[in-house]
């Protein structure tokens, strides 16, 4: 019987998602069969920030179809109104909360039959102290807002900015009724207490368990504090967004929590990107003893019906990648293959909904034969179709025949628009002008370098200008910078060049990394082999200038360091917060099939570190991307001050500093 | 006798300035003014964000001159050794976390025969729930840490992100032993309580009294708990960044707090710029009564000193525009001049700081005989002296004859260096050859625009060719990005053109600022008029294309709008979070003297909202620029997710919603 329910709940699923109407007959199907009681459906979303319109007319249309088939409640995630985050616009644009509150109190309205959890920003009373507003869930049962919960914990890392303009809530599960400002007593139903039966929390309120962690962030324990009340069923609205190795501690701990209390745990995550911040949904329900019994799809919406106490759920196969255990957490590999299923949806569904949400369906990229192109045209043409990325070869004189070739095998093989324009003209032009300004500068000024990067970023930059000129010419195209992690850190990119763009796709990959996914994306797209495999094969270089020692375009590695190394060093350096010393001292998995001398390991280092440091600018202007790896340099997840770049990351030892201060 | 404490301490300030030894006869005599005892030294320091190393050699330099002279106390700035913000760096990078304890524990060790108040990060113990650091002073005092007092209100709105990585401290002033992990028995002096005639407090600390705000953004007020204590004086130790109207607020605040408990209060204020940050020094005390009793220079670093006891101290004049009245707030005005001295000192502290702190030396810019570059231009020769700024005119074949000369006669009256250099080679080839790629790429998309902005931007990005040319070939040189904060709005920027630079000195100053701001600079600077009379006159445009209307360059009021009415859309949505319903309703100043009918202002403000929707991408990519005004588009300061494009400014009423629930 409900084996049928999930058959006919997948076809429901489809008329929501291309906007048609669900049959009556598979209404009566679904009401018949969850007619017995105690099932609540997840509906795991994927709302637009900050519109509330198209997200409430979403959730309006869930609630009604909850209705209609005679759910108890219907679960949406955290700011299910607002889309999460919305940042700081809450503070700037008050009037989106004021209609986030018409468009809940209209959701009340069409509320009959079934009870809805709706997240929403709730202003607070006008002479409160702290902040304005409470991050909050409604819950809407006959006509009403029959209750409101509250979240008490407000991460404030990484992507997280909730303590900006939310107030941490001081009483967990549902509100004293005088406190309920925002709306008229008549929104607000008389007898919340029929919903004790439920210990519901938002998103963090969950996350700090005092067994569970050997750390925790908070003093609070809101899960604690829901259970003294003796709840049957918890219920958790979340929008936590996939980073590298997330979900196997997120699994162990809502398992934990729903065994510890012998209580089963319903969570309900928002799906969809909202700019860096890709969110997987996975919704899921774990029983008394902390066992899974259901789990939504991961990177799409759904509406899974379970019912907690009956032990009625389905599980739906998690993204591969998103099972990534635990143990390797803490160890730097180069085995990537079990992160690439989970990296490639987490990108894709990064580029669709950054273009969807913001009116754009067309990319524009240079493809110059290289890894990093390569791997962005073919999520391009995956996220946005084919027809709707168009691929530039352009050739300078320093392009190799194989790379132009490589290129439009590529574009051949992934069936998107393709072309050559060579740069030749402008940067002969442009050069030959700013060899002229230069003679007039070098009157003044002195400092000119012997062996400048102008050349390089003279044909970077023409690129850009081709492809800026695209987007500026034909409608909803942007273009696309490609840049990879490895080279970000490095400064090793081109301003208002390679690192210029609308979107950057890959800028939290790390280029072994991106090796490693472009074989697996030559093996798992229905169409194999895409990627010619001399693009996997030839050293990445980007064919900029000539290297003097061999007179042959310069490899990047050359200019760097073996890449195995650096991605070592930036692992170690995002995941384990290792300094110079640290690094020096560890043996890093390169060593273990080349040997690397003291003095060679120090430069690098100290490469790295002088890199890094002039990077902190670029980083800062860097477009849009998919924040992907557990930390990143994304700039709304991680900031430096620019001018910190006299950092001296080495240290020195006590004796000196007594040295270096007695002689001040 | 305390007039010549002040002659000879501005001597001892010069001396510091210009890295001198201060002379033995001066130290003798300063001893002697001051050998009564409780004088306190304010030294309000300019430090670099992480350069650990830099800051404690500075401190140290203030404290073995504490020492000579016998000052009782020297009081340094929040996070002094650290420099405030230091952001997220802490946590991914601890090792300058430990650099900090190391330098903290050196500096403890020369202060001798005074005392030292030294702001640093402090780790936590590591089992300790919550974020891992405290903001923290330390007290040294004869070679050893005698105490330490913690912050306890962390601000995380704006630019302030504290409570990321910082745990508020449950405890007000000196802090229980036991806690203090970091150190070991030995570094810690055995009797604190001597320091209890001290109040001891961090910035935000004294900034929620309940009586003076008529709202508090916290619970706690560490002031009211400390003046429970009974102590003999305050100290706050500050890092307070410059905003529009914010200083009479502080003011008002810190007299407020002296008079109320009757305890004099000594504020000591960080100065310098850090990035996007400009804090402007200004420490004082307040007496008693709360009057005003001493007040150090305004974006100068000072060793003030004072005896808040004994009434001892010097008011220097604060920079015009920090006195601005707090009435003016809530008020939106053509009159700017009274904040230009200090919209000055704030974007010339911020470039400099920028510019010293990164090691560049040098600025190149465009330019064009409009108002933009050239109040950049005056701001970047005071700022890095005029043989340090260079100046380029790029005519194109719309650019005017008026236009270079302009720009020509104010490079000749600033004395910066000058050439000419036409873009029309590089524009004719750039557009030869993209018509040829756009000819290809129509042949496979459509939605060709039929006057499209390519022309326009063709030029804006030829322009900054040449300029990140130069900035490459010529070391320590950066292009700037000349885009003011009224244009940013309206997205009236080329991206890799006149709004991509390395830095950009006034992205927060709206247009009408600017043209009070030229008049001012005019009148103000040693060598008067500098900026020729037409560039003011003449209405702004970027001269990129020719207006079908008239056959002449387009101007820039004529595409947007009035630069008074586009003005002052900014000025009500930031700074009184008006919707659109609310500036329909409102009078605007504009309209006292042109009439405005409701289709025009409508036909306005939809265009107003509709450009700005689609600006926020160019905002997330802008270089880092000043703070200026009391609410900025800068990024560290305002975050909003670019797919938050969809928002509907205007909202809906309840009927309608109702409606289109209904339909859904």
């Amino acid at each position: 019987m409900t084996g049928n329910l999930y058959t006919l709940s997948e076809i429901v699923d489809k008329k929501f998602a291309h906007g048609e109407e669900v049959p009556q007959n598979i209404i009566n199907s679904i009401k018949q069969i969850i007619s017995g009681g105690g099932f609540i459906g997840m509906a795991q979303i994927n709302p637009i920030a900050g519109n509330i319109e198209y997200n409430a007319k979403k959730i309006a249309k869930y609630i009604k179809y909850a209705c209609k088939i005679g759910l108890d409640m219907i679960v949406f995630p955290e700011l299910a109104l607002m889309g999460y985050p919305i940042e700081d616009t809450i503070d700037r644009h008050p009037i989106i909360v004021d209609e986030n509150i018409k468009w809940l109190k209209g959701l009340a309205k069409i509320t009959i039959g079934t009870t809805a959890l709706v997240g929403f920003i709730e202003p607070r009373l006008a002479d409160s102290e702290g902040k304005k507003y409470f991050n909050s869930v409604g819950i809407l049962k006959d006509g009403k807002i029959a209750g409101i919960i509250r979240k008490s914990l407000l991460p404030n890392y990484s992507e997280f900015n909730d303590y900006r303009y939310i107030e941490p809530s001081p009483v967990v599960g549902l509100q004293p009724a005088n406190t309920l400002g925002c709306f008229d007593r008549q929104n607000i139903a008389d007898s919340p207490k029929i919903f004790e039966k439920y210990g519901i929390s938002i998103c963090e309120d969950c996350w700090n368990n005092k067994e569970f962690f050997d750390k925790n962030l908070y003093e609070k324990d809101p899960i604690e504090e829901l259970a003294q009340e003796k709840p049957e069923i918890f219920i958790n609205c979340s929008a936590s967004p996939t980073r590298a190795k997330k979900e196997q501690l997120k699994h162990n701990m809502l398992s934990f929590i729903a065994n510890k209390y012998k209580t089963p745990i319903v969570y309900v995550n928002q799906v969809g990107a909202i700019d860096n911040s890709s969110f997987d949904g996975s919704s899921r329900v774990f029983d008394t003893n902390g066992n899974l019994i259901a789990r939504a799809k991961s990177f799409e919406e759904q509406l899974l019906i379970v019912n907690p106490l009956k032990n009625i759920g389905k599980i739906y196969p998690l993204t591969g990648g998103l099972d990534k255990s635990l143990t390797e957490q803490k160890i730097f590999t180069l085995e990537y293959e079990s992160d690439l299923e989970r990296t490639y949806k987490t990108i894709l569904q990064g580029i669709r909904d950054y273009f969807k949400k913001c009116g754009f369906k067309r990319a524009v990229l240079g493809l110059s034969g290289g890894l990093d192109s390569t791997v962005c045209a073919v999520l391009l043409a995956d996220a946005l179709g084919k027809e709707n990325v168009f691929g530039i070869s352009m050739p300078s004189k320093l392009t190799s025949k194989e790379s132009k070739s490589d290129a439009e095998q590529l574009a051949h093989n992934l069936g998107i628009n393709f072309t050559e324009a060579s740069i030749r003209p402008m940067v002969d032009t442009t050069t030959e002008c700013l060899n002229n300004l230069f003679k007039t500068v070098a009157e003044k000024w002195d400092g000119r370098y012997k062996a400048s990067f102008t050349p390089d970023n003279v044909q970077a930059r023409s690129r850009a200008m081709f492809l800026w000129g695209i987007s500026n010419e034909f409608s909803s195209c942007i273009p696309i910078a490609t840049s990879d992690k490895s080279e970000l850190y490095m400064g090793y990119a081109t301003i208002n060049g390679d690192m210029s763009g609308g979107f950057a796709p890959i800028a939290d990959v790390p280029k072994t990394k991106l090796f490693a996914f472009a074989r697996w994306l030559n093996n798992n797209r229905p169409e194999k082999n895409a990627i010619p495999e001399a693009i996997i094969l030839k050293k990445p270089g980007a064919e900029l200038a000539i290297d003097p020692k061999t007179g042959k375009p310069l490899i990047a590695e050359d200019a760097l360091m073996p890449y195995e190394f650096l991605d070592e060093i930036i692992w170690r350096i995002e995941n384990k917060n290792e300094g110079y010393q640290d690094l020096i001292n560890t043996k890093f998995v390169y060593e273990n099939h080349n040997p690397v001398s003291k003095e060679q390991k120090t430069e690098w280092l100290d490469k790295f570190f002088r890199r890094m440091s002039t990077a902190l600018y670029k980083w800062s202007i860097l477009p849009p991307s998919v924040i992907v790896e557990s930390r990143s340099i994304n700039k709304y997840d991680y900031r430096q001050p620019i001018t910190s770049s006299g950092i001296d990351y080495k240290g020195i030892n006590e004796a000196e500093i007594t040295k270096e201060l007695n002689s001040v």
